[in-house]
């Protein structure tokens, strides 16, 4: 199976001011991330705001998105949901849409608690799509699916024939590159955590990951990968530093999805506020964040139009 | 506001072989409930896998309780879920199906934090069945909310008028007897463990509750609100013990939601299974579970139709 | 085996001002404790500081207790510790000075993972004093021992003859009854919070009890168990009630070990501050917590000299 | 102040089969250490059940260490305990004997949630050895301080003049990053977990180091960076993955407390076993052990004496 190289975006949601989804401005949404080094998009995940979709919206999003990226860019589709039987459509109206693959991250509710009940959540889903990728997404802080990822592995090989690797948004890279080593790698291991790429590249880790920050910063991250390829350390070194300082930003202002996406505002392209439960930033906290972001410069580094 | 009185049941939602949503059992269902003594039904929670449901299969399961209820037996419809613009039309569809009431848990994604978060969350929800009750279904265990009732009390007091009160399923009867004295008892608490009804009647509280073993063991389970009633402590002792004894068998089989389930076929009404990532009891297991309860005389005392 | 009947107190531990164990106040301490209506002490546990103490300070304390305390005033020494070679140690010195019985909780570190590290633990400690009653001592939220106590019970039964009971401080009293259940009431099931006795009576439990806030609250708090005896359940609620609106008071500066251990000063018996790493309450707090306590007519119910 | 290369080793405490603390081993047990590439030992901390010895045979461990190591080698004192007076004391006797440094994690009970109290903790312990370096030992799955540790260096710089840095063990390498780039490097950043040097090397950390399972497998583990250090990745990866299997072995045998304790008696040096409550492996379990480490050609890479 094809291995991702290089870095996804996990793109945010649009919306209105009145709360509907935006589809205007995935357009040239798309256009940027692919002029600042991405290689596809995440969509309906967690930045995306995926769980707090409608499905109908769901699909339009990623009809949207399949009509405006450039050529070989790559759409996987976040299908997951508390909802099996939707995220099942979720997937079968990816393959009609022709994206690239799709993913799901483990149901929120009910908790899942044991690798068997996941395995048979992912199989429900990926049969869906026989033709496409399937990523599992882990991130346990977000559903409390604090799982051991080589156990799942072993579960599902053999079972899922489009299992096609993990979206691993989690600490522990230890357990990452265990995964990594799995039959001699039969899996594709995409790094989730933007703040780590560099330690990831490292042991042998990381050649795809899939990026939150990157909406914004994805030249200082896809840098980080092109600097380690060429043996700059010092390089890479300094843009893994520079991409932490921004997320010490964003996590003054409640993360990636709150801070990140107004982010995405003061860069030039407003998306629009959070569905609720997310508290949205104040124009205050905007404006405190704004002065945050000029003292570190990022305004000069950051994705460009 | 009307406060309710005795115990509400949260059904099971039956399901075919295929998966699908079966509409047929639920008139039975309803007169099994009204006939062993339950006042009412909480659809579509955590007991009826309403998180599992598409939003349409939860609008013709509103429907259908509705068409079968007995007169004065309550419906309250749980409209929770990931997306709050699905919630919002959930309760306005209960509205015009002529529901008793609605209520909503807390989102399990994102995971709420913050009061001012799960204030909002019922508020908008909330406002979509004006005139009707709301009530707010604290279950921590579920969805990760460990929020100050109190403050969420003092938070929607004034601010959301239909706000009735919380069915609460968390083991702190300090913070449930607080909620309880809250403003001379403003607020309606719905006592939400089977386990644990005597003693939060002796505090004062469970004049009302929502219960899930009382599917199958609601004669036991209302027999101690009556013998409390009547000042018989001894028999509300005996038959709290029993429903113990219960709970005990079915946390052998992965808690109510699976097990319990599972008691209804042994008690003559097969609902079918449970939704992915469920993971459903294998024949050995019924059999085991049926003679555990048989140990105890379960089937001597449960639910009759 | 002899069960305990009546509230058991937990006492602080005096300090002077340059953070030295002062044994002065021990004298009067015991007569007020006995004075209200408290039927023993519960020394060096968590309201006592234990495991902030030397050894040789928690064996000076043990005796000066024994020393000070009235005829069948029962004194009880917390043994526990992370060294079980220490707790062994006292566990003999409360014989040699006469002690009514020992107690020990899980230790904290290593954290306690399995049912038979805890009963080897507890069998360790308590053939040290085969003649006293031992006391498991269940608070998992200090020590992270979230362990089923039922299995705890079995495990034990049999195994250490001298294991008496638990004293239960946590929520669940669903537990608690199968515990005081298990083998017709084979084990003392001490209650352990003080803010929901009145419903531990209803379930049949708590005869006897420890209580951390028995401190300055005791004549309100064995009131509740008089008037359930008596069959005055309005005066059994309403000390209840203001037992939890005291709680309420301490959970504003820290708990029953910071905050509670200041009221016994604004009650009339300085006892010091609390050892590093408690943050000890300012004078402004103090201050504010004095007035709380005015708006509830604390003073006028409190523990009197 | 110094900083600390290379890999300190965190030593097992001997044990006779009675249970007492055997100091025999010690001088063997250095040599071996010295002679595989280790530079110093931090003695009584996790690895050394520092927790679970008398606070006399903490200071006769550190006297016999002090006494057999050579020269240069670093003896670095775990003086934390529940007790802060008996830290205090076991600083000053580590001035006394000449240690050259000392070290505490966070005390176990009571659980500390507050940087400020954590802050005061280090400070009255380190305040005993002024002359001496004092390292706080981030450890929070063992004692439950899940602490932000930048807010730990700004509390305690220009407050704790003898505060060196940490030991970080714990997943959260940019954490971990930023307390490194904290005043350009001021705080002495040590790494605590073997399963993950190489990462954190190429992140620019990692320059001095603590380990546990070092004290059988040292050779690979300084292996990987020296093999970075000349700029050899393949050969520093190749050593990761193999410290990551060897790790993979213990986490079957209840991790390095247990299982690589009983892996020193596998390379010749019997340590005996773990004091209560851990459990120690049985025979069969041993055996199965060796098999498995000798599955991954262990025994051939392994410490050698």
């Amino acid at each position: 199976m094809e291995k991702i190289k290089g870095l996804i975006d996990a793109p945010f949601t649009p919306f209105y001011k009145n709360g509907e989804v935006n589809y205007e401005p995935i357009e040239i949404y798309a256009k940027l991330l692919a002029k600042n080094g991405l290689k596809g998009v995440f969509i309906n995940g967690s930045s995306g705001e995926g769980y707090l979709l409608t499905e109908d919206e769901r699909m339009r999003l990623a009809e949207r998105w399949m009509e405006v990226v450039p050529k070989d860019f790559k759409v996987i589709v976040h299908v997951g949901s508390t909802c099996v039987k939707s995220s099942r459509k979720l997937a079968e109206h990816a393959v009609q849409i022709g994206a690239w693959g799709i993913g799901a991250m483990a149901s929120p509710f009910p908790k899942v608690n044991r690798v068997e009940e996941l395995a048979a959540y992912c199989e429900r889903i990926a049969s869906g799509a026989p033709e496409l990728p399937f990523y599992y997404y882990h991130i346990p802080a977000f559903n409390g699916a604090y799982l051991p990822m080589i156990e799942l592995l072993k579960t599902v090989d053999g079972r899922i024939p489009n299992f096609a690797g993990i979206k691993y948004t989690y600490e522990s890279l230890y357990e990452y590159n265990q995964c990594r080593l799995y039959k001699n790698g039969k899996y594709d291991m995409l790094h989730g955590q933007d703040e780590t790429l560099l330690p990831c590249l490292a042991m042998g880790g990381a050649q795809g990951g899939i990026g939150g920050t990157t909406n914004y910063n994805g030249k200082v991250l896809t840098g980080i990968l092109e600097a380690w390829a060429k043996g700059d350390l010092a390089t890479a070194r300094e843009l893994q530093n520079f991409a932490q300082e921004v997320i010490n930003v964003i996590c003054h202002y409640r993360g990636n999805i709150v801070g990140g996406k107004r982010i995405m505002k003061l860069i030039g392209l407003d998306l629009g506020n959070n569905r609720t439960p997310f508290q949205n930033m104040t124009d205050a906290e905007e404006q405190a964040m704004k002065m945050e972001l000029e003292a570190i410069h990022f305004f000069e580094r950051c994705n460009q139009f």
